[in-house]
């Protein structure tokens, strides 16, 4: 491919919609091009990138023996209703009548259809078990789509099913994806994804984790520990408080006037004390029925929905208080509560002596507040986000540190929430009927082009990894009108090319530092340069778009030089890419 | 693979609802899956087959210096608005709000996203000519989907957009894909494609071709002589008619009473008339103002609706005709009719000496009319569909045919219509602006899969070319349970598999009669039968699946002539492929 010929153009300033590098310089490289909010069409460049890594996905999935099915865009809204997403999924499902007024919604996960497919196939338990997937478009309608293509709203994704007799089966399955999705990280260049544990959310079942590619744009907050192996998302993770402190010593119940503080800083600073010694109230309300949920958290500590959510067992929201309700604004406190309100008290407060909090009265709080002692009965759950520096749950250090992270890939346990909800069943070798038992793991395509994009690059594009780069060399022509360099150059293309390597050659009458702009944007890993200077010496110059690798080549030996260089180039990604145990 | 743990499965009895032999053969094979009306998933097997189809189309495309990219699925229908197609295409397009109530269409064609993804790309002649091209998946909301694949709502398709800046440049380009065309259905298996001049419909422009495979089950009616190479569809085929036969002879215009004949026949049984030399009514109202129009044949002609709505220049529907209106249902004739109607006469009329017509007056119709002598003015045009034995427009002889076909591509000269309408400009070396011309190129991979199972099967099962088969091999070990034949069969797959060779292997302990069945149902070109009774001799037995080669061989031997005959398959396809001109 010459570049002159290639379709998309390249800018050198910053759009100025871009937040995040990787979507800058992708947009400046010509790979892909703003069609709607969230939508993007993708240029030749990133159709080879996206291609490349649907092949090494592709591979893994048949190398753990994935059989690749399709299955529709357009689904009909019957199978989203028998599985009970129809009505629990938010707007980001997009749900449209046809012609005859057929409900239908377009594919944003396929479980429904996973389970349609397998349904009558799978009645025996001696077709088990087995995993299908597919690389096909989704289309989520995010509220904020961001980022470029980190988080659109239309996608092409790899999404896997599995299905089980048994748990056990399940989990060796699993253990087996969590390779193979490490195993695709580290082939399509970026092995330092980090795996961690993370909350099913929407889609069921228990044991989950999600595959973080640590960066400091990421949207996701990652829970590591510095001790130990611990790593969790923000929504999973554990919290673990110590309230040993000295002073944390018993003290009387006191109704205090505190007039004018509404927030739990105002409080402290009026009473002098310490906001590890407060309790604040975070409220929500039941999205069913507006029931009052109130969740009391250490005054320093925030509440964790996610956790909340788990607990209640149902959607809920901010709530908005009235002068008419049960609670009043402002002074709410787990001694004196209304019956009314759904109380959760978090780990964060237990221990605690003498606790500042709101007396449930307009201007007034109790000091010497202790929780055990004062309330009927205390069960403390598990409700706030940790932070840095916290407890890791399962080692018990204070070396819990919270980085940023995109994710990548995601795998789940479902259990038997979509076979029991739409009725697939097998019989066993004892005629028995049951649920088979699945799991699910997803990897975003353009996520992660666009992920390996954002760690791998500098300031003038894209590093693209050999394995996933649009081509594998690069051949800058300068000065294309000298006859002997153009031959050169031409020479090299065609022999490059003959030998099977994917070359874009740039021969166009422009600038020198047009061309290496171009070219830095286009971020392919090893360049070749040709230039009247380098051909007076009868060499060629070889650099690598990481700059490790500058050498002065003649030009007998070039094709040879890089052809080594592109194997070593391979082989260094081949070397962190681990077998499978 | 083994075909124990392949998903999908296959059946006995033909499905209720297949009317047509693929439908029947690829549910029962296990190749494709309800989901919903026009809505399918595609099996493993399928999925194997459709790939093999994408890289076909993908290397040829790519040999014309296609450069692929990918469109969204979800379209803004702002783009839809900017080439009027939002308005002018009908419910066969999706249209939705998203959660924020902006207007969203499901692309059924990307003629849009191709002129916006280049317009800014494009702005220089020295961009030019270029071609850009998706395998992305599509939604049609057809009225009447049928026919298991061949006609759905959400479909895999290869468009190709190509952008000029000459219709020279466009020509010569359009005869590039018009081979590469050829190349892919030749590749697939299916030379016996042929092109027809088609009508290019809602697409715009002048130019098209359809490429047809012939079968009787197929939905369109393609026009060919038996006697030159012409060749058209129905709705782009002109129509000669020869009107000189014996008394065709003038005679004078008279008004008769014809009771209760309402239809052309009833007419010519009670006037004793020849039904050649009558003229039928066929009557529409225009979408936008109701207003009608009057087609004018031959009393044994049809009327073609494509060639009529090209002329009245907008969509028509059949009238509704009541007693207020100017038109007297039943009795419409060209002589004395309203001046409120639209009135086209047809060339299948022309040199008719004395026709027998409608007079339009209740209970009437006029004999011996001679419209060149009788009507002030009389201009002919081709509205009418051809017959079988009708006149070649090509060579003039009466040597018209027409047959059944599957479209299974199309290639387009579209002109500037879209680049126009969404102002695409790129600037001449003089530096004045002009619009690129386009051409665009689509095949349906599902279909083309379908079609190719339809021409390509027995009453067993589909009978898959080698370049697209799910597999190349399939073994049926007989007697899995024969500790010597299994060990035969199991080393045949093996050595099979590390040559590179695609094989289904079949070591289930099931009855040979119904392995063979379900072997049939896969369709895989090269059979090998491994049995106890072949062991006795040392050999296997070796078969084609269109019964072609039935051979045994010794064991030592099978692996060798399973590669020389996997040649031979592949060898005779490629002969049926021809070179660039």
């Amino acid at each position: 491919m010459k570049v002159a010929n290639l379709v998309g153009q390249t800018f050198k300033e910053k759009p100025s919609d871009c937040v995040i590098d990787s979507h800058a310089l992708m947009v400046r490289g010509g790979f892909m091009k703003y069609v709607g909010n969230g939508i993007y069409s993708e240029f030749p460049a990133l159709r080879r990138v996206t291609a490349k890594i649907e092949n090494i996905i592709r591979k893994e999935m048949d190398a753990i023996d994935g059989q690749e099915v399709l299955f529709p865009v357009v689904l009909p809204a019957s199978l989203w209703e028998e599985s009970g997403r129809f009505e629990s999924v938010g707007s980001e499902l997009v749900r449209f009548k046809d012609r005859n007024g057929s409900k239908h919604v377009l594919g944003m996960t396929h479980e429904e259809a996973a389970v349609q497919l397998v349904r009558e196939y799978a009645q025996s338990y001696a077709r088990y078990p087995f995993m299908i997937y597919q690389i096909q478009r989704k289309f989520r309608d995010e509220a904020r789509p961001r980022a470029g293509m980190i988080r659109v709203r239309e996608f092409t994704m790899k999404d896997a099913y599995s299905f089980h007799t048994s748990q056990e089966d399940l989990d060796k399955y699993y253990e087996l994806c969590f390779q193979a999705y490490n195993r695709i990280f580290q082939r399509a260049g970026v092995p330092e994804v980090v795996t961690v544990k993370s909350d099913s959310g929407m889609m069921g079942g228990s044991v989950s984790h999600e595959y973080m590619l640590l960066t400091p744009v990421g949207e996701d907050s990652v829970v590591m520990c510095n001790e130990c192996d611990y790593r969790s998302n923000m929504e999973a993770a554990g919290n673990r408080v110590d309230n040993t402190w000295d002073g944390n010593i018993s003290e009387e119940l006191e109704c205090v006037e505190t007039p004018g503080c509404k927030t739990i800083d105002d409080v402290c600073a009026f009473l002098k004390s310490d906001v590890k010694a407060s309790c604040k109230a975070v409220v929500y309300q039941k999205n069913i029925d507006d029931k009052f949920v109130v969740a009391f958290v250490r005054g320093d500590y925030e509440v964790n929905e996610t956790k909340l959510r788990n607990l209640v067992g149902g959607e809920i929201h901010t709530a908005e208080i009235t002068a008419d309700d049960c609670l009043v604004a402002g002074y709410i406190g787990p001694y004196g509560i209304s019956d009314e309100a759904e109380v959760y008290i978090d780990v964060s407060l237990k221990g605690i002596k003498s606790i500042v909090a709101g007396a449930n009265k307009e201007g007034y709080h109790y000091t010497g507040l202790d929780l055990e002692r004062d309330l009927e009965s205390v069960q403390y759950v598990d409700i706030s986000k940790v932070k840095e520096g916290g407890i890791c749950p399962c080692c018990g250090k204070p070396a819990i540190t919270v980085k940023r992270g995109i994710e990548v890939g995601n795998i789940f346990q479902l259990g038997t929430k979509y076979t029991k909800s739409m009725n697939m069943q097998y019989t066993d070798e004892n005629g028995e009927s049951h649920y088979p038992v699945m799991g699910c793991y997803g990897i975003g395509v353009g996520r992660l082009a666009a992920s390996v994009c954002e760690v791998h690059h500098d300031e003038y594009g894209p590093v693209w990894p050999i394995t996933i780069a649009p081509w594998e060399v690069q051949i800058c022509c300068l000065r294309a009108d000298n006859e002997e360099t153009k031959k050169v150059a031409d020479q090299l293309y065609k022999d490059l090319m003959d030998s099977g390597i994917e070359v874009i050659y740039d021969d166009r009458q422009i600038r020198p530092g047009a061309m290496f702009s171009d070219a830095d944007l286009t971020g392919v890993p090893i360049r070749v340069t040709v230039s009247p200077r380098n051909l007076k010496e009868s060499s060629v110059e070889i650099t690598t778009r990481d700059k490790s690798v500058k050498d002065i080549v003649p030009i007998e030996e070039a094709a040879g030089y890089i052809q080594n260089l592109r194997l070593k180039l391979f082989a260094d990604i081949e070397s962190h890419v681990e077998d499978y145990k």
